[in-house]
């Protein structure tokens, strides 16, 4: 099957996005959690966190157009923190959920079975259930002019891994915490193993 | 295990990227087809390809600090185009060999058993191993002040996907592809199954 741009741009909304969305690959699948001046907390599913560069740690994260309200965007903004929380295979259902539209006084916790935690004094929530979870600090953004989106970056403050994920050279094994990677809008996958294949050298 | 920001800045730098380079979760797995004006071929894996929208088709890719040249990024100035392939099982020793550091003058399709396809009279090299492949034309450049990293966006011009892994509603099915994802620097993870949630509303 193939599509030129002309029919891309001319094919049914839900089609479309399904379609364009699956594109990229498989995409992280992580939980931001935030909290609003007023201390309503936020919790919502991203596929869109990417990583950036590891010295300074740096992560990013894509917003859609910030004509509608976007809870979990407000909240960064009048904190200057939030939190990653990777989702694994036992609450991927509580966590895709979250991708619902709950008016902003409502909380995500309060409608799944996902846990708010507070770790080291932080002012933002954390999701307990999740095996890697990490606070974020506010670094920069840009407004990405081909369609109105908004790229966020934000640096790593503080990084908690369960013991039994972490290798000896830092390598934190995703497929032995069952964690969970998006396919398109609404498909999610939880691969069994993980194969290393090295630093890689020219050939002679 | 936790790290704070101040122990994460303070790792041995083998140990630091291997960490981060894990933190953001699965990462998506491509190989980036280009081709400079005198008509020298590469192509070279990329896990950072992230979708930004669909309506206009839009897909980015994180390009570290230009200070050592870069050829894919060349490539991609000079002629205005390169493509997009899915990894996938079967070739996922070859995809990672891309990597290596070649000289700008030697393809890393000759080093390798990837094969170049040139389709609809595309300029730019195709991987023809790949199920799911995208010609891009390159749209906007961001560089990101943060730690010197450059964020290139380019627009969909035509997709080609095997029919037997597009769904009706326009899902790729990525694990009957045996699509990759990528864990960390060097952690390739091939996904069985799929799973398909729909699309949430909020419960009364």
């Amino acid at each position: 099957m193939e599509f030129t741009r002309t029919h891309i741009d001319s094919l049914p909304h839900l089609y479309k996005i399904n379609l364009i969305n699956s594109c990229s690959g498989y995409k992280s699948a992580n939980l931001i959690g935030s909290i609003s001046k007023d201390g309503q907390e936020n919790v919502a599913v991203f596929s869109s966190v990417t990583h950036f560069g590891s010295n300074p740690p740096l992560l990013g994260l894509v917003f859609r157009p910030l004509t509608v309200p976007r809870n979990t965007y407000v909240n960064i903004k009048e904190t200057g923190y939030f939190t990653i929380n990777h989702i694994q295979q036992s609450f991927i259902e509580d966590a895709h959920h979250t991708s619902a539209k709950y008016e902003k006084d409502i909380s995500e916790f309060s409608k799944t079975h996902l846990t708010p935690e507070y770790l080291t004094n932080s002012k933002v929530p954390f999701v307990k259930e999740s095996s890697v979870k990490m606070l974020m600090k506010y670094e920069e953004e840009y407004h990405i002019k081909a369609n109105n989106t908004l790229l966020l970056l934000g640096a790593i403050e503080h990084l908690f891994i369960e013991d039994s994920l972490l290798h000896e050279d830092g390598f934190i094994d995703l497929a032995k915490a069952n964690t969970a990677t998006i396919n398109g809008l609404d498909g999610y996958a939880c691969p069994k193993e993980n194969n290393r294949h090295g630093y890689q050298r020219p050939k002679q």
